[in-house]
């Protein structure tokens, strides 16, 4: 029920912090961990963390980039400390376990960033939902480590409730993965610039996070982003906007 | 209402899990830390570990036996990775919050032992409960101060959830309504039969439909419609379509 889950660790600072996430990990039964550009890996420190987790730290992928680690994703959860001026949908952690454990089929990566600043901007607006761990607000920055082993927890225990009432649910699509929400958004904007609704100097990033936010909110399956780009590519034609091969809706 | 209670570690080994649970306490609003013969303590690891809880371990108690430890306490619980032979009482981390946020007016200890070997069958007998954190059972041994971490996690929910009122966060946006609704995929059609996409005899309902949903499941703010509208009318303006001022982005 857990196997389509991947911690995903953004540049880590500390080797050890990836040890303690592989122990919290093996602990709460998850086993796929991903790494994106971690600053020492392998490392002894890791393993000694790992305490009998070394198995997960064995298996971990290590990516180049986040595009890499996401590409073949369909959910997309990002931890964040702070609240956000433009509202992301937002989820504690018990509603996120929830949600996952309640699309057990969905390739899910639930990502988080570096010790000191978390994940960027960018990064949190690649993902469909952020996860928000409620705490003491004066003192809010919790281990890397730590965030995961609550995470970790509550996807355990809604696992376990899960189990006890379960039909599993069917989904009938495929929902789009981050390579595929990458590209429309990449033709979205091309689009709204070559039509002039967006400038390239005028535009505030805050419409254009919008834009993208309504998008992510969606949950759109595979057919809808064919849609969507059968739209945009109709939308180049009438207006005469160069078609470059890969904005085409195949 | 999580001032009378006080995380108690038993014979704790390595000073930086001393550290990683000051920190831990910290972030969930918890203060009182108490040391039953702590191997190593003061120490530079548990300050690094600290992270910025060191106010937490320059007031911890230090106590030369459980017995000093436990004196005043009135509820008693104590964290155990082994289900006992002797039934004793158990509770869930969730359990256990919610009995103690209930009573806040009784002097608690919560206890955690020692890293290998966690708490004595004595020990145990010591406590009115035993705190189980449910998990997978070929892999059970938790840090100490992910344990910690878990069980604070879960005090700080409840204490959130029985101060009645408080909302932590506030939607500071509009839902868009029903009409807006309407009057926007009325809007979205008549731009996609504009510019040639949807064609009226062949398109299929099925076809229109979907995108209905499409935005129907992203939750749209009143904000997120107008940029929508405002979008459609661009489009409109350069294709060349009539523009009736029902239709304008207003």
């Amino acid at each position: 029920m857990l196997t389509n889950i991947r911690i995903l660790l953004v540049a880590t600072t500390h080797p050890g912090n990836i040890g303690a996430v592989a122990r919290a990990m093996k602990n709460m039964g998850l086993t796929d961990l991903g790494l994106v550009t971690p600053k020492i890996f392998p490392s002894d420190d890791a393993d000694a963390r790992a305490a009998g987790a070394e198995d997960i730290l064995r298996n971990a992928q290590v990516f180049e980039s986040l595009d890499d680690a996401l590409a073949d994703r369909q959910l997309i959860i990002g931890a964040s400390a702070r609240l956000r001026r433009v509202a992301w949908p937002q989820l504690t952690p018990k509603q996120c376990a929830v949600k996952v454990v309640d699309t057990p089929h969905l390739k899910t990566a639930i990502l988080f960033g570096r010790e000191r600043t978390g994940l960027s901007n960018e990064e949190l607006e690649r993902c469909h939902y952020l996860l928000h761990i409620p705490c003491n607000q004066a003192f809010s920055s919790l281990n890397v480590a730590a965030a995961v082993q609550v995470v970790a927890y509550e996807l355990f225990q809604a696992a376990l409730a899960s189990d006890s009432n379960s039909p599993e649910s069917v989904s009938d699509e495929e929902m789009a993965n981050g390579e595929e929400m990458e590209s429309f958004h990449e033709h979205l904007l091309e689009t709204l610039y070559g039509i002039g609704f967006l400038h390239e100097r005028k535009s505030s990033p805050t419409l254009i996070r919008r834009l993208r936010r309504i998008f992510n909110r969606s949950g759109l399956e595979k057919t809808d982003i064919h849609i969507l780009r059968g739209i945009l590519a109709t939308i180049q034609k009438k207006t005469g906007q160069h078609l470059t091969p890969s904005n085409g809706c195949d």
